[in-house]
């Protein structure tokens, strides 16, 4: 059977360029980076590349980039390594409703701990408003955290001009680019970024490592502490043949990204043609542009569950997902698709397919032949489009999703 | 030239029946394990079937196992974790002077946040008194951190005799175990381990994973937090091909380790014998035999510094430490040997050969005669020897590693 991989903002393909760069440092060139014999060298030199090419990519310096384990890691480390070095500063860290659950339940831990935080609205979109965090924003606030990308509808948030903000009121600026890395151009400096969190798989590179930028002289802590790795930042003996091959991955990424920006984007143009033809149905997030992933298409389906559309769109061998992946099959509404306005039972009813360099143009009629199949037949059997069973998704989440 | 590497407790090669093990998760199954659909139910399985393969050879329950970046985060979480999650239960943290820094650093970070550290001392051979342990453990006490097997100097703690003190005393033992995993037998049952790291790439695995064991119904936190991965105890998306490797390497290592370790502690003895008659040379931690790792050599020699040895025998080829390799080419003298009763400048004179499966009896006889001739040289050309700076080496050590 065909086998259609469309969850790309899941996780990638490791790249097979990407796996022959990482090969040597599995068996041969195998040392440990802090060892001083030539074994150690060759495997510190090989990080040290690796850090340069990042940090090129990015306008940073190469001793900003702290490598870790991936962009969970990496939020964790932004949010609580400012909230701790600067608490004399202030207590309030500023976010969004919609940012991953990295920063979302990191936030809220904080929160339990003694600092405030201050989650803003986004509109129907997925956008913030500039305004209200320009309102917002005080001298009592040591940190912004909104996402570059979203992961679910791919609404890309107004990165520059949040930094110029936050530069503005002296506050730290913190982006989750774990969506964006490799697919948008991003400048730390002229976007004013203090900190920014990636990781390698979701550019066609190897799962477990990542990165976080963080702007030279900056107050921030480490979370994980020991031989003093990444200049004191990130202990642990580091993950040489990952860090190569997360390098080699945002290489590629970097130099494809125009090209394949363009050919994703009309590929998700004509998804969302032949999908909105099926009656109910919409597009989550804002309209296909430069303000909008190029490989996300986020549809919403009145009467039928997303999770359902997943098991049969996977019988007929299309990969792709409703809300997040990155829930461990949590099966509540996603947050995000509540905070653009969704009612439960519509966020419930969400198909989210992200697109990568393996989707092919002539697959598509495939997917949206069987989208519109699959969508007749929940419909037939749905309760939901009786009007029955409503009540029972609305109940309690407004309370479970309030900050 | 030829190349011999004599660094494993630095890292190891990785097994190539471990690359064979991972290649298909790389850019074949590169599911996230959080998917619903098939890729990631191939992905859920692989991790599942990784788990339960660490589980049993541990005797431990499968979800008692939690797959993280490794031997660092691990121990950063079990004291941390365990220490905030039991903080109204008491303040004290046991441990000891020669942990690896993973645990040194992060308790003088809790002690500075508020908790006490109590560091046991340790005897000419490294072992911890059982009998101080029984003494100091108090009602005060809520963790107990022993390493299984030091880095350096390769002493096997009594941890059957520590945990049963602990379980007896109601108070959690973790024991930091990165350097045993794969070398020693255990059982965590038997040996009433609450808590367990471990990092796969010091078992022939990859680097940038590892895993905690945390006996199920301990009081625990986890330290990074997100999409609830690992239980809830450790969010992030799984590194498939990491923890596949890492099973593999485990297994493979568990069903070597009776075989490896005669012929490992065969090469050792050799080593021993023909080093040893080097004049003013001594060997450091416990005598060969069943209380010490079976692949580690520490060696002492007055009158020579360890790093210019290491750098002389790597321009032979020959790739071994002095001190450890997790402190990031730190150069002060270890804290491990300075803890066994070694002045300053001994302890700048260690030379550590650590074993592995690459290890061949007929290149021993280069390795000591290199030794020889190198130790000889450097005296040649020592200032210590003549008395000059041995004050340099002394001033302000006792100082920095009091505690």
């Amino acid at each position: 059977m065909k086998r259609i991989y469309l969850d790309h903002a899941a996780t990638t393909p490791m790249d097979e360029r990407v796996l022959k760069a990482m090969a040597p440092y599995f068996t041969e060139k195998y040392g440990n980076a802090s060892s001083l014999h030539s074994f150690g060298t060759e495997a510190r030199e090989a990080v040290d590349k690796a850090r340069e090419k990042v940090a090129g990519i990015l306008n940073a310096e190469s001793d900003e980039i702290i490598f870790n384990s991936g962009g969970t890691e990496g939020d964790n480390m932004a949010l609580r390594g400012v909230a701790y070095a600067n608490k004399r500063k202030g207590k309030e860290i500023i976010t969004t409703k919609i940012e991953h659950h990295a920063i979302e339940h990191t936030t809220e831990k904080l929160k339990a701990g003694g600092f405030e935080a201050t989650f803003l609205d986004v509109n129907k979109q997925g956008f913030i408003s500039l305004a209200e965090l320009e309102r917002k924003a005080n001298s009592n606030t040591i940190l912004v955290s909104v996402m570059h990308a979203n992961n679910e509808i791919g609404t890309i948030e107004p990165i520059k001009e949040i930094g110029d903000i936050c530069r503005k009121k002296d506050i730290y600026f913190h982006t989750d680019a774990v969506q964006s890395v490799g697919k948008e151009k991003i400048d730390v400096r002229k976007m004013n970024i203090d900190l920014l969190s990636s990781s390698a798989h979701k550019f066609y590179g190897p799962k477990g490592v990542g990165f976080l930028f963080v702007r030279k002289g900056m107050k921030i802590r480490p979370i994980i502490h020991g031989g003093g790795h990444e200049f004191g930042l990130r202990s642990g003996t580091e993950n040489v043949a990952g860090i190569v091959g997360l390098a080699r991955a945002l290489e590629l990424a970097d130099k494809e990204m125009e090209r394949e920006s363009a050919r994703e984007r009309k590929i998700v143009k004509k998804i969302v043609k032949e999908t909105l033809e099926i009656k109910n149905s919409w597009l989550n997030g804002p309209e296909i542009g430069k303000r909008r992933l190029s490989n996300n298409v986020n549809l919403g389906f009145d009467f039928v569950e997303g999770e359902s559309m997943v098991l049969m769109m996977d019988d007929v061998g299309i990969a792709c997902s409703t809300g997040s992946a990155c829930s461990t099959k949590d099966l509540s509404p996603s947050h995000v698709l509540l905070s653009i306005g969704l009612k439960p039972w519509q966020a419930h009813g969400s198909l989210r397919l992200t697109l990568g360099r393996g989707t092919r143009e002539q697959d598509i009629g495939y997917v949206t032949n069987n989208i519109r199949d699959i969508v007749e037949k929940l419909r037939e059997i749905s309760p939901l489009r009786k009007g029955i069973n409503i009540g029972k998704y609305e109940k309690g989440f407004e309370e479970k999703h309030k900050h």
